[in-house]
């Protein structure tokens, strides 16, 4: 990329990147593809309803480079937003890719980060069909991924919610959160060990969407659906507010994840914090009706994930985190969050 | 936006945002919305096949506040987008912008950009169906435009140029190059009176896509199309390379605009320079059969747009610009080109 990226070494930048992510593209998707990366625009002729999410990515507010490896960085940036398909039930199909390259981020580097980004689009079944490229003053990812279902009806929003629905999670929870601990403050890998820290850093680097899960999910009568992005804490609230109910969540039974009991001490927080308000695991949070949770349950395990009833859905509005103790405040672990995570 | 873009202001200026380019979205578009903005992706269901284009502008790279008014930013923004499906015959769909906003930006500053892109959707059939906001160093804007067309057969790549083709362009060129210069040196204004100039000015700031054009294009008959952003010379040069045919382009015949010759000239600069080099007149170069040439020209007219043809198409490889005195090289207005535009 040199001093600047001028408009040819932008062109040959672009072909090396097109290389790397076409040379991983699997398959046929859910849509055919009639022109791909490299004209005008992309061409797709989806066989029924599409569901398309968009998100932007800055150095520094999102992801430091010090501490999160560039392939990491690019695989976060699609599995991310891969798992907001997820979260509508969607079946994961198109990416595009929009690259802001700061003048420290040599070409090397940048493919590094397609790379990274090429594995996660292998490895969840979707299709990087074009980009743009072009210098910034930091590292900055635009990504829009279009997902399939063979109708929108097929598809789950946050909005569908009602009293009386049981409140369940996939998979568990403060993993990512314990992650970035123990990528921020490297002395918290005794409390835990090196195979299970790393596992945990994983989780924070390179998350998996849980795509199988939330088709299965949609298709076994989920009603409402949110990935966990913000933190349990947070989107709950946004599934209450658009589903227009009150959500109640309680803490003894969050799913917590293996080594955050023992990273979060070593670090004098609450686990409950790093799983209620930590963010990042990328877990499905849904509304069931009571009568469809074994059904439920049953098609999550098919796609490997455990699922966990962890609350209900009553009239009403806002959302309350209770354990043995009454109604709690998570709001503590906001602090650790608004500060620039690595990845 | 205050010190820095919290959680709480975040989720203020998306609502304050969405509000702005909802109120302005109009009636049906050609794929019908089952879920807007507000949801983990949007959902649509596309009648046939859909193009999908991306870009990314970054301010001080693509623009600059000091000389383009935020509205125009965003107008440009969504319309240059626009533009690569216009290139394709697409009509435009939906719209999906992800916005970085620097310290220095306030609310206010945010919702006028969001205006003008919302003014743009309108006047250009197009609804903003989603977004991403974030901190960002610089004035950062992605977007992502979604095109529609009965089928892929419809639509026109920049692939299909044959030998013997003529080569055409709609419109006028050089008027957004002149516009530019008009916008870092005012004194040059005098050249042309502040009527010409403003409206120099404004298809720098404010272009309007050929939509309409570029259907009546794809729909008559046009074999390869292109729109141009970076300037005739560059932009026929990738029409030749992606068709594998050698373009030749009769300068004598370019289009130019009313004006540019007396700011080019007032400026020391070749008015061949602003028409074949200076980019961004967002106007469509295609390739068609001499037998079409009338039909073209007529469904074009009817779109409100003049048809030239300016060349030809060859057997063989690159691009050759001619004029009474031989081959031409008009790489010198690159230079201008390299550094920030106003936008």
């Amino acid at each position: 990329v040199g001093d600047h990226l001028g408009v040819e070494s932008e062109f040959d930048l672009i072909a090396r990147l097109r290389s790397v992510v076409e040379g991983r593209a699997t398959g046929d998707g859910p849509a055919e593809v009639a022109v791909g990366s490299g004209d005008d625009a992309a061409v797709t002729v989806p066989a029924g309803a599409t569901a398309t999410s968009v998100d932007m990515l800055i150095e520094g507010v999102h992801f430091r480079r010090e501490t999160a490896p560039l392939r990491s960085v690019g695989w976060k940036a699609l599995a991310a937003s891969l798992s907001d398909l997820a979260a509508m039930g969607a079946e994961a199909g198109e990416a595009y890719v929009q690259l802001g390259i700061p003048e420290d981020l040599d070409a090397d580097g940048a493919t590094e980060l397609a790379d990274g980004m090429a594995a996660a689009a292998g490895e969840c079944g979707a299709r990087i069909l074009g980009g743009d490229v072009s210098r910034a003053p930091v590292l900055t990812i635009g990504m829009t991924v279009v997902g399939h279902a063979p109708g929108a009806g097929e598809l789950v929003t946050r909005a569908g919610a009602q009293p009386g629905d049981l409140l369940v999670v996939t998979g568990e929870l403060g993993g990512a959160a314990a992650g970035l601990l123990l990528l921020d403050r490297p002395e918290l890998e005794a409390a835990v060990g090196k195979a299970r820290a790393e596992a945990l850093r994983r989780r924070q680097l390179e998350p998996t969407p849980r795509l199988g899960a939330g088709r299965a999910l949609a298709a076994s009568g989920a009603r409402a659906m949110i990935d966990l992005s913000d933190g349990l804490a947070g989107d709950a609230e946004h599934l209450a507010g658009a589903s227009e109910v009150r959500i109640l969540v309680d803490l003894n039974e969050l799913p917590v994840a293996e080594g955050v009991q023992e990273v979060a001490a070593a670090a004098g927080i609450d686990p409950l914090e790093l799983a209620a308000a930590g963010g990042e695991d990328y877990e499905l949070l849904a509304a069931v009706a009571p009568e469809s949770l074994d059904r439920v349950t049953r098609a999550v395990a098919e796609q490997g994930a455990a699922l966990r009833p962890i609350g209900r859905i009553e009239a009403g509005t806002g959302l309350a985190l209770t354990d043995a103790g009454g109604e709690r405040n998570l709001a503590g672990f906001d602090q650790l969050r608004s500060r620039p995570g690595p990845s």
